[in-house]
């Protein structure tokens, strides 16, 4: 007999059909038992002679199969219960489990949770994080493929950091000094030199800073996407938007259920986002929140606060800040006209950053001379500049990161919820 | 006014448009010069009058923006070209460019194309691979999304190898050694245990082999899969060969362009993929080609000689070769009923294998056996080796190299070809 699953007892119903999954709960009632079996689609109830069959001793979370009649349920008739017939003992739990997977909500803390990953992961509303997760990186890759970018594959392991800089974890390259990728930056931008014109990547980046944050982790996948034929930064800002529009109806289609599960709104974008320049959301800051301490960046707190304004004043969960000044932006960042901002910006939503972004210096000499005037050397980058020599569109781009967008997103205390195995300053394991 | 892309031409016959790419060729005939403009979605040949546009010192390669009135051809009627109105310079090249991009061949060596990445990825064979590459992924994911499963991103840094051993790039992470993951195999085998059943994941692995050949690579994409409640080995046989044939049937479809510049036929998977035991196939070995040395392994020379084999007998670019002997399989795999062999097999395409899978043990006392008989300690695998005490249920999995199956499937001489940005022994850069 073919496998049958749990969502699909509405096409197997008054048949024998095949069960296979792991035991959520039991409840016995005298000579019936109730078996709550979970596979990856859902939860049935298994109704049990247990005259017949005997599960004395059958602890929680054991995998089993089980044959049965499918039948419309007693009590509600828009479920379905199994009147089973036999089950059969796939894999045994010798021990009691130590989380309790089956409530609602776990109610242990994050290490219990991060250290006994694959049992909390069994958790309905842990369970459902990842797909919700998973979903985003297709809606965000279909959106891109749909809009005529390639989809590149780059390497993580680089002689130097794209940043120019400091926060790599250093690996042994066959002897040699070598970095893990902070991120794709060079690498996508020479693939739209190389003719690609737009391209994208799903791709673990790494970070060596050594803050220990709810909102930091040292790995994380970066999705990253740079365009060529771009007037400035506000053709990014619009596809951007597009683009997250794009995924956020994508879940509401393929994630119905894991949304239910946990309780989750996906916010409207209905008139575009809203944006403010950075030095505009300074004085904001200053004027309406007392925060003086802020001059030409913005810290956490002042993303949060920018975050409550945009909501209040814009009704919005999300703002793009513009214009962010040149001392703030790595050496390949456009800058405008007036000498001093530049073509880039970041996207804010729910108090943090999700996306840095703009445009990029494509000229050969203007790149050179703006390396030197971040006191960088040329030599040091020549496998990237040389490109600029041979034709490169004018372009820019952006990336978000997945995690960061899915723990606001699903309103999570701590980023390392969105991450099935975390990766930070003391965590390597599991 | 909107740019029009090459490949949209039919649309806007007779009206004037706005090009935007590279210059491909130019042919001067007098007053009248043919400039080819080469954009990300095809070429276009654009009438000048000499007169009125200025062309000299332009450089092939230069990106420029054109206007004009896109007509058809006047000696191809299949065809349409330009009469220019409007020429500018969006990014010009001073330098004459180091490779010949604009031949139907670069004549250049593997070393001069990979260090000019940028500007080979420009020939139009070239730059077809990735494109086709793109599309394997594109395939493999779909195919497993329709097919019930979530796609997964686990860590690339761990504090062990997932095989036990040897061939590891250590990390420094915050002082402690860690090391670069060679497969995401025990990540993938827990989220099958903690109840997704069926993942996948498209990421970078890491071998630290020093050898030196056409087939090898030391940072790669992995096309790794794993699935619950399979019977054994040959549901996952079943399932790569409807997977493969899904992915060439996508490949026929969305990359009809690139297949026909590379001159590419597609091979036919009709009545499956034949397979032989890898004994039987080390015997054939010996008695067709007098081929002696083989034991219980299989070498290169021998995967080249078995292939050739599966052509004349079967007609076939692939053959799965199975059961291969315990010894030669990692701690996890299944073993067969008899003792010596497991449940295991690769898959051989055209001279190379691509695909390592089988059947996993699920049975925590059995790995834990198996694991102390491979000479390994228990201890060290304690946080892979945990979940099978809590209900794991049967499965399998395997993986498929996204190089090597572009660089067989496209016939290249060296995997390199088939990698953007290649990572070996020597090569850090670009």
């Amino acid at each position: 007999m073919e496998r049958t699953l749990v969502n699909k007892l509405a096409n197997n119903l008054n048949k024998e059909i095949k069960l296979q999954g792991w035991i959520h709960k039991i409840r016995k009632l005298g000579k019936i038992a109730f078996l709550l079996l979970r596979d990856r689609t859902g939860i049935v109830q298994c109704v049990i002679n247990t005259k017949e069959i005997n599960l004395d001793g059958l602890k929680l979370e054991s995998v089993i199969e089980l044959t049965g009649i499918a039948c419309k349920s007693y009590n509600d008739e828009k479920n379905y219960e199994i009147q089973t017939k036999s089950l059969e003992i796939l894999s045994i739990v010798k021990e009691d489990i130590p989380l309790e997977v089956n409530k609602d909500t776990l109610d242990s803390n994050l290490d219990t949770i991060l250290n006994n990953r694959v049992l909390s992961l069994r958790n309905l509303k842990i369970n459902a994080i990842f797909k919700i997760e998973a979903a985003i990186a297709h809606g965000f890759s279909k959106f891109l493929l749909d809009n005529g970018f390639t989809e590149i594959f780059t390497p993580k392991i680089v002689s130097d950091g794209a940043e120019g800089g400091t926060e790599l974890f250093k690996v042994d390259y066959f002897g040699r000094n070598a970095y893990l990728a902070q991120s794709p930056q060079f690498y996508k931008q020479m693939l739209v030199g190389a003719g690609y014109e737009r391209v994208f990547e799903i791709g673990h980046v790494y970070r060596a800073e050594s803050h220990d944050s709810k909102r930091h982790i040292n790995e994380f996948v970066s999705l990253d996407l740079e365009m060529a034929f771009i007037k400035d930064e506000t053709d990014l800002i619009n596809f951007e938007t597009n683009l997250l529009k794009y995924i956020f109806d994508y879940l509401k289609t393929n994630c119905k259920n894991e949304l239910e599960i946990l309780n989750v709104s996906i916010p409207t974008i209905t008139n575009g986002i809203p944006m403010l320049s950075l030095s505009k959301a300074i004085s904001i800051l200053q004027e309406e929140y007392n925060k003086t301490d802020l001059t030409n960046d913005i810290d956490h707190e002042g993303e949060e606060l920018i975050s409550k304004y945009a909501k209040e004043a814009f009704n919005s969960d999300f703002i793009f800040l513009t214009h962010y000044p040149k001392s703030k932006r790595p050496m390949y960042t456009m800058p405008d006209e007036n000498g001093t901002t530049t073509h880039s910006f970041d996207l804010i939503f729910r108090g943090i950053e999700i996306t840095t972004g703009g445009q990029r210096i494509h000229n050969y000499e203007f790149l050179k001379e703006n390396i030197v005037k971040k006191g960088l050397s040329p030599k040091d980058f020549s496998s990237y500049l040389n490109i600029f020599k041979y034709g490169m569109p004018p372009h820019g781009g952006l990336a978000i990161g997945l995690e960061r967008l899915t723990y606001r997103l699903l309103e999570l205390d701590n980023i390392r919820e969105a991450v099935l195995f975390t990766r930070d300053k003391t965590r390597l394991n599991p």
